[in-house]
Formats: structure tokens, sequence, C-alpha cells
């Protein structure tokens, strides 16, 4: 099967500057077009470890992709290096020329410098890449059999040459197998619990087709693999298992596809024809966010008060000021008041509010950080719930909004159950 | 100079599954104390290419940090691998064991099951590292001189592991360097532009200087690391190549400090004891998250109210049913009335205001999509300006924020002129 290596090249990325979301997204990528990726290696920018990484990876992997060190300043070594490493002179390439000056005087609207026409230069031992969303070229190299492509670090320009060009070429260098995966999600069961609950099931599985659990957010993903030549039979195979598995976890079952919670909620407001405001203290707009993260999410998302005050909370969501000054923010009957002042001022089907304390700071006695508040419901029925994370403010955060929607899509489900 | 490499183990990592932050923040902590990453590599949970990592990774580095694959479930191979790898026998650790029934009677309330009992056992030839977030043990093992540290893949849970134990740990087994850095942010020049301006500065650096450029968010940082023993001296040099640096561009220069838009932005807020508040269309609640992502930003941060529909612009934020109609709802008048709207509404001294398109639907001919209007301003002033990104829609939106963000820092460094 044919193997792939990404090296990701920065000092930046071993200093932890920047999260590298590079190659998650290439692997993901490659995964789709049948190509297994068996390392992921990050280097800085030193030629020697760069050379190592090169010699190293070609060894194993029939595949090895570059992203990084392509800019135009003096700590990108990426391309000399590769010059030399393929043994090739540098020579200017003129669609890359063409686009560095379309580039400059199109789109930027500032004079060329040196430096930016040195972009334009390649080794002649590579195919170029044209990058249709920078300046920096793509290249292409071939040794013995192996295949090297180096592209920019920027993600979009990256993303861009992998679509057009790297992917559908490589496809028609190789013969891929086909890859395949089935994921759904499971709530209000442990890790070891569910293992325990579908032991039997892992014992059946064939070696083609492996199982990965995957908990997060206080929820388990289970991810079912498989390879093969035969797609037909691949897919027939998995699907078989994945139908099995969806029937001993189907009380804890969220969801049979790999989606965020956000997108599941989204999907069911829509196929209901239904709205969703939300009213967010602790989260600060998080929930807002991730439903706005969905394109077309219009369709059911209507707005937000984000009421990070007691004021805000009084005037946007008509809270009373003796509730919060009796009961704390951080209550059932502010985070009650919270969503019907929503559902009155922002007009929609459903509702979620909540009010917490995320930490690290504003911590109490009786409401220690990550004391949460949720609240769902329509203009009928409204549902409080208090939940406790112990984990830092951002988790916390993710944990709360997560939470949150898995309450509104249980709340809906029940809601037109009762309504039938 | 001792030198680390991190491991990280896990299929999801290959696949694209999950995106990788755990090396981020270890490599950010390593630095901190001194130790130099050199390379980071991620590996699929398979018995050989951990194997082949371990080694390959401990011929050039004197630190193997590994994590993942410590889960009770079959798919976590990590545990008996380091077992084998290091000659040892599972032995059950009593505190490992009472950690885990602990977290399943206290924190759980779960029963114990024997695959979580196993998470108890650990290799004889290891120092165990207790985990006072989850159930799974770390692991310390050393040969030939090297350190190897085996930790879970649940980010808090390492995260905890990390500061509590193994860096003060390995601060007693090896005498690191001191390393810093220097980081500036720029706004308004190119990468290249600033690589002319600086490039004799950046000539005249002794070796035990680096400098790097950060290109992001239409913006560029600029970092300085330098490396030696004597930590004074190295403070000393870095600062005065430092305080040149910022002279030179200064015209671009946006803070002296490493830190992302809002918080520079909150920053200054708290500063001059002054609030924000938020009126956010395509951004859908982004900016009121970045702000209340900073502890303690209810100091300067009010509230925010989303506006996801014309209705929402109009009860909420008072915009004029007609200007909608005519201008439409990404245009100067509707973003200007926006600001106005929050700052009556929510009360806050400074506003931040933006309507635009996101992508990848919703683009109009003459407001393609990335079309966005900002409006930031006070109750005496509103200044509205018209940006264009050419992205994806999560880029898009996130450098309308830090554009948004930056205009308002902006806004506020000049009211502060006009009212000396």
């Amino acid at each position: 099967m044919t193997q792939a290596s990404i090296i990701t090249i920065g000092d930046e990325l071993l200093i932890g500057q920047v999260i590298d979301t590079n190659s998650a997204w290439m692997a993901q990528q490659l995964n789709i077009a049948g190509i297994m990726v068996i390392r992921r290696v990050a280097v800085g920018d030193a030629w020697d470890e760069i050379w190592k990484a090169l010699n190293e990876e070609s060894k194993h992997a029939d595949i090895v992709l570059i992203t990084g060190g392509l800019g135009p300043t003096s700590d990108d070594i990426t391309k000399p290096l590769l010059n030399k490493y393929f043994n090739g002179n540098l020579v200017v390439d003129e669609g890359a020329l063409q686009n560095v000056k379309y580039i400059f005087e199109k789109v930027l609207n500032r004079p060329l410098l040196v430096s930016n026409l040195k972009q334009a230069e390649v080794p002649d031992t590579c195919k170029v890449i044209q990058n249709k969303r920078g300046t920096a070229p793509g290249m292409w190299f071939e040794k013995a059999g192996k295949v090297f492509v180096s592209m920019p670090g920027v993600p979009y320009e990256m993303k861009g040459m992998m679509n057009d060009y790297v992917i559908p070429e490589l496809c028609t260098h190789f013969i891929f197998p086909h890859i395949t995966h089935r994921t759904l999600l499971t709530a209000g069961i442990g890790e070891s619990f569910l293992a325990e609950k579908i032991k039997d099931f892992e014992k059946s599985l064939p070696v083609q087709i492996k199982l990965a659990y995957l908990p997060n957010y206080g929820m388990v993903r289970l991810r079912l693999s498989a390879v093969g030549f035969d797609r037909i039979a691949v897919e027939k195979e998995i699907q078989a298992y994945f139908d099995t598995l969806q029937q001993l976890v189907k009380e804890f079952l969220v969801t049979n596809l790999d989606e965020p919670m956000e997108k599941i909620t989204g999907k069911l407001l829509i196929a209901r024809n239904k709205t969703v405001s939300t009213a967010e203290s602790c989260t600060g707009g998080y929930i807002a966010h991730l439903l706005t993260s969905i394109s077309g999410s219009s369709a059911f998302y209507v707005g937000s008060v984000v009421s990070y005050s007691y004021k805000t909370k009084e005037d946007l969501l008509n809270v009373s000021k003796s509730v919060l000054e009796i009961k704390g923010a951080v209550s059932e009957e502010v985070v009650i008041q919270m969503a019907k002042g929503a559902l009155s001022t922002i007009q929609s089907d459903y509702v979620i509010a909540v009010s917490g304390i995320m930490g690290p700071d504003g911590g109490l006695p009786d409401k220690p950080v990550g004391t949460v508040w949720i609240a769902v419901g329509n203009k009928n029925n409204i549902q409080a719930q208090k939940l406790h994370f112990r984990f830092d403010r951002e988790r916390n955060t993710q944990l709360t909004a997560t939470n949150a929607l898995n309450m509104l899509r249980k709340f809906i489900l029940a809601d037109a159950v009762a309504n039938t």
C-alpha cells in the first residue's frame, strides 16, 4: 500500500509559537484519496535537520509532502536546500514570475522588490506547481520512484495547491486502495464502559477493519476504518459492521456522522424549519460563533445577546435586578430568565441560555470555578440544568457549549415526540 | 545543548481527525525551561512505527517525550510496548491503583471495570508519574543517559504532569542554557518590505541571535531568539537588539509583546478604565468570544448583540428597516447604525460593529464574498471602513475580527491624543 509522510518546516513549530493545523488537513485529504499517512515530522529551519528528515522519511514513504520555509526572507531555506538535495540549478520560472508580478501589481498594489522576484526562481529539477493564492510556487520532485512535493506553509495557499494539483497528480502516479471510515458519537457513557459493552463486537472484527475510541468533551466517538482494493466490497463490509455497532450503542448514540455538535443541532433545526437564538454569559459568544461557523446558518440561527454584565442582563434580557442580587448571575432563576428574555426580544423558536464561572478567577465557596447553569427550551417550556466542569477556562467553555448544544438537540427531539 | 524530541501517538493524528495541540504546548514549556526541541514526530497506534520512532528519536535527542496511547481500550498499545522496549514486567502500582479507585468512586460515581484496574499497571523499569486529573499514570524511563517520558494524550492530564513533575524533574537531571525570545507585531507592511527595511540590522546580528518572520492575519510578527549559559548577558544582549528593532519598525509597531490582538486591545481598555461592546453580524459572536477568552475580561467587556437577521438588527440595534432594504445589511450606513444601536442599548465607552459576507455563499456582484464593513467609535465619533478578504469562511472571519480589534485599538489611541 502506498505510504506518505508529511514534513512541516519552521522554528515556530518547535518553540510552540504556532499550532500545526496543516498536517491534520493534509492527512485528511490524503486519506480520502486512499493514501495512508505513516508519519508526520516537524523540524526547524535548520539545514541538517531538513536534510536528515528528507533522507529518513523517503526511506519508508513513497510520497513525502513538505510545507513551510518558502517565504521571501532569509530564514526560509527550504528552496535552496531542495535545489541542492535534487542536484538542480535555480532558474526563473516564467509562470511563477508572472504570478508574482500580478499579485504585487494587481492585488497588493505594491512595488516589487528583488526578494519577491527571487520567489519566482525554482530548481530546474522540479515540476513547478502554480500558486494561485500567493507568491511562492510549489515544487514537485521525483527520485528513485519516490515523489517529493514542497508547498508553502500558509494554510490557504497549501490547501489550494493540494486540491488543484497535488492530489489529482498523485492519483495518476500511483494506484491507491480504497480507505473508508465510519464514525459515530455517543454521550452519557464512559470510554471503558463502552469498551465493555462492545467487547464481543470488537473481537469479531476482521483484521482489515480497525476500531478506535476517541473520547472528547465528555463524549466518546467510535471510528471504524477499513481498507481494500475492491471499493464496493470494502464499503459493504464496513457498513454491515457499522450497522451492528450503532445497534449496540443505540441508547447513547448522538449521531452516526463525523460532525461537530453545532452541525448536528443545526441540521436538526433546518430539517424541522425552526430557529434558535442564544443568551450567553460565561461562554461569551462562543456558542454563537460555533453555530455561525456553519455556512448557511442564517437559515436556523437568528442572533444572540452576549450579556457580560448584570446591567446587560437586565437591559437586553429583562432579567430581574432583585433575582440577580439575591441568587447571583450563576443560578437557575437567572438562566431561565435569560432564556425567556432572549425568546421575547430575539424571537426564535428555541433558545439556549448559559451562565457560569469559567475560571481561573471568580469562583465562590458555593459556586466553584466550572459551575454552569444551562437552560434550553421554547415559549412553552424551559428546562435548566446545572453542570460542573473541572478544567481550564478554554476547555470549560468548550464543554459548556457542547453540552448546551446537546441539551437543545435532546429537547428538540423530545419536543417533536410530545407534539405528535 | 540538551535536545528534546516529541513523539505523539495515535491513528487519529495520521488520518487528520484531530489537530495536535499537545506538542505545540509541550514545545513552549520545554523552551521556557531552556530545552531545545529538535523534532516532533507523529505516528499511528502501530507497534513497529512506535518502536522505530523511539529508536530514531533517542539517537539524536537526550530527552524523548511521548504522549498518547495510554487509554483503557485495546487500540492503546503504548504501555505494553514501552514495557517491552525497556525490558520490564507489568506490575500494579499502589499509588496509581488508589487514584483509579478514587476517580471512579468519588469523581465519576461509576463502578470500576477490569480494564480500568489495568490502568494501574506499569512496567517495573519506570518511575511512576501520578496523574491527578485522570486514570492513566505517566512513566519515566532512563536508558543510556537518555530520558523517556510517556504521558496521556488528553491535553489537561498531560499539562498537569508536565507542570507538576516532568519539567521540574528534567531540570534536576540536566543543566540547561537560557533560551529567550522577544516578539513584536507589525501591521500595515508586507513581509518582504519589512525584510528590506531591516536587512542591515539582520546582517548585524551575531550567530547566537536568530530573527524570524511570522506573517499571519495580514500582519507580520518578528521574533528574535537567543541562547546562552549566562542568563543576564543573554537577556541584556537580546534586549539591546530588540530595542533597535523596535526603533526600525516603529511606524508599523502594534505591540512589543507576543500577545494576540484581543489581549492587546483589552489591556489598552483596562489601562484607560474604559469598556467596549460589540454588534456582530458576519462574525457571529467571534469577536465577543475572542475578548471573553481573556480571563478578567468583564473589567472591559460589557456584551454583544449578535444580529444574524434583519429583524434582530432592527429590534435590538435600532437599525432602520428602510436603510436595510435600500442599502443592504453589508453597507456603511447599516454598520454605523449597528454601532450606534449597540452604544445606546449596551452602554459602553467604545463599540465595534461588523457586517459582511464571509462565504462560501451569499456573494453579490457588487458585494463579493469577503466584503466587510467595520465600524469602531464612541458616542462622539464613529469611523467606518470597508475591507475585502479573499479567503475561506474561517479565515475571513478571523481576519475581520483581528482587523476590527486593531481599528478599535488605533481609534482609542487617537481618541486619547484628541482629548489631551
